[in-house]
């Protein structure tokens, strides 16, 4: 029987195939995005991976449901498992507004899902760190998340030579979009607006004719487009927060690239999006300011500012692969108890124990089993060191990377491996 | 827009509601959960959330549809969010079964859901610690597993005061049944013996009556199977698992009991439950051994010997909160930095970055904010110490539980909080 397509098993490592995911690179990464949250001070929370259907119509309409992972219950509830975390942050934070003291910083670790039917092959399923940052305006809340999403990436080894965080402007591409479809006469309403973002949003990936046609459609000219990215002038919101990020000596992670847009309808404000230095993978992660979608939510009861950003597992790990930033996982056992006289397998079973409750990884043979295979098993597990008794008052412990060994008393073998 | 009902949101703590989850209490339990399985040398492990529905009718069958979150997806497969985790082991293990040195000791800690339409109100979905070990047939397994399973539940504070592990053999059921049976002439199949084992499995929670009927009905009494309860003698096979036991000096923790036989249909030797000593919650992990279930997964292709136990995080959650054991979780804030002169706001911001660089939690003032309120909000968040900049120079660092100060340069601020 086969897992279903597009989903990862995770196996320990090392890895049985290729083609399967590591379990212990996932809590690797897992560890790092939870360790750079409680530094930026950012508290955990997480929601159901199922959702009422509605909850990602309301924020995204009707045609994203041709990407997710929807169907009836068996109450006739029309649900979906979820494609991204925001809605439910912003279901969780509306729900309980009044209890939390402002700002509020938090992050979550959650699976999320979709289902394309035409892209078989393509994962149906990853990991995101989320990180949001609700009531507060101002763009020194922009700055902090920034600066928490330039750390995380920072604190698995990667530089600035490594990848680099392009800021853009929601509102500048609004004022953009505003000024030359007054002069042009041209519509204006949401659907419009929106189509041109996701243009601009695609102009790096589509074929240049392509994003010509779409922009002379819509009523604007790729040359104007061309010149507004490339002037690269940041607004004021985005140099108070590249002034903050540089007070934070984090200026050479960060530059003004207009190319951002994001493609959601939902940004209000500051965007931003994370690469790889070379270009060479698909974004590491992206975000920016959502002013409006926590009362979109919550039916316009709750009306709370948010900005946020989601990091992938999949891109990083394909760059962290390639940047050679991973560690070698194994089976970390740090005494393998060797037991040669099977008479002494109740005091050896007790060692174990004790072992275990003073912190260490412990493993030893189940049953009776020859001294070399016994050792070579050791040393398959990459045991730091070897326990056996000698007799029921001593242990003789050696260390298998130094060779030394020592004899100690049973009860005090604990304190012999520090 | 409310979450569906059956599936907890998970809010840091403070809780804002008594209604739900905590994702602090959550996180304090997977981390005791891996901690205890990485002592035991379990290596983790995870398969996907959603798998094709055969997988968990061809080990329960077609009957257990009824209480599953299965449906069919975009791609007319028959599918379902797994209600259980050995499954998806068995899937995996099987799948590259020769590349693992046996024994094979994994642990997952998964989301599990089902959907039981009559029973509102009941969580569909919880999380559970799932240890395993596979490839040994022999009795040194069981105790391992079961001294896993003692030492979870220790690592949390609990002693033998607050629960017990519950020993019994499938094979002395078995036995029993065999041997009334062909003296009763009565009819020998597999549903027969599992409604047997489903009786037995049910006798502390139903009525006296029914139980006596429906064992009447399968052709035993009521009296004969009470006898072999309270007679409690251990076959040789668990009486090696509780000398196994005793020689880890975790005697105190397990008592052979008879009640329990499991009620699913695959297991096939030792079984265990475990239960707070009051008998006031539900059990709180139970397991045994299945040595056909990959057989039978796997198609007949890979014989492996299994055993297993799954805990739970809610019946856990309910006893650490009876007993108190559960930590008083906050916002754990190392530093809150003081900005008071907003002409130090860049060092400040400086001083923020270099703080959360050497590891500490570190909190500040977004905007302009007035010193009692920022001093406030330290306190709110419980913060260990506070930070100001007396100048580009110098950082006086308060210790809020003894109010001492000190006056520390600036680039030597991280090394004043150790």
């Amino acid at each position: 029987m086969e897992r279903l397509p597009g989903f990862r098993d995770f196996y320990p490592e090392p890895l049985p195939h290729a083609d399967v995911g590591s379990a212990d690179a996932r809590q690797f990464i897992f560890q790092k995005w939870r360790d750079v949250a409680r530094r930026y001070n950012f508290r955990e929370y997480d929601g159901p991976p199922l959702e009422p259907l509605e909850l990602f119509t309301t924020k995204s309409g009707d045609e994203i449901v041709g990407q997710l992972y929807n169907f009836t219950d068996k109450g006739s509830r029309a649900v979906a498992l979820r494609p991204e975390m925001t809605p439910t942050l912003a279901r969780m934070a509306a729900a309980h507004e009044r209890r939390f003291k402002k700002p509020i910083k938090w992050f979550a670790v959650p699976q999320l899902f979709r289902y394309e039917r035409q892209q078989r092959g393509r994962l149906r399923e990853h990991f995101q760190f989320n990180a949001d940052i609700l009531g507060e305006t101002g763009p020194a809340a922009d700055a902090e998340l920034i600066a928490l999403l330039i750390d995380a990436l920072r604190s698995f080894g990667l530089t600035a030579r490594d990848f680099v965080v392009r800021l853009s402007s929601r509102n500048a591409w609004h004022e953009f979009y505003e000024g030359r479809r007054s002069k042009s006469g041209g519509r204006a309403d949401h659907a419009h607006e929106y189509n041109f973002f996701q243009t601009i949003d695609k102009l790096e990936r589509a074929p240049p004719e392509e994003s010509d046609k779409k922009l002379d459609a819509l009523g604007f000219s790729m040359a104007e487009v061309s010149q507004f990215i490339e002037s690269g002038k940041p607004t004021a919101e985005l140099e108070t927060i590249l002034q903050n990020l540089a007070a934070r000596g984090l200026s050479d992670f960060v530059k003004v690239d207009y190319h951002v847009v994001r493609g959601l309808a939902y940004y209000t404000g500051a965007v931003f999006e994370a690469f790889d230095a070379r270009g060479e993978f698909r974004a590491l992660a992206g975000g920016g300011r959502y002013d409006n979608l926590v009362k979109l939510i919550s039916g316009g009861k709750v009306d709370l500012p948010a900005l946020g950003f989601g990091m992938g597992d999949v891109v990083l790990l394909e760059l962290l692969r390639a940047r050679r930033l991973l560690p070698r996982f194994d089976s970390a056992t740090d005494v393998f108890v060797l037991i040669e006289d099977e008479g002494l397998r109740p005091q050896s079973l007790r060692l174990v124990q004790d072992l275990r409750t003073a912190g260490y990884a412990v493993e030893y043979p189940f049953t009776a089993t020859r001294p070399d295979k016994q050792f070579k098993r050791a040393q398959e597990l990459n045991a730091t060191r070897t326990a056996r008794l000698e007799n029921a008052d001593y242990v003789r412990i050696r260390d298998l990377k130094t060779r030394q060994e020592i004899v100690a008393g049973v009860a005090d073998a604990a304190n012999h491996l520090k």
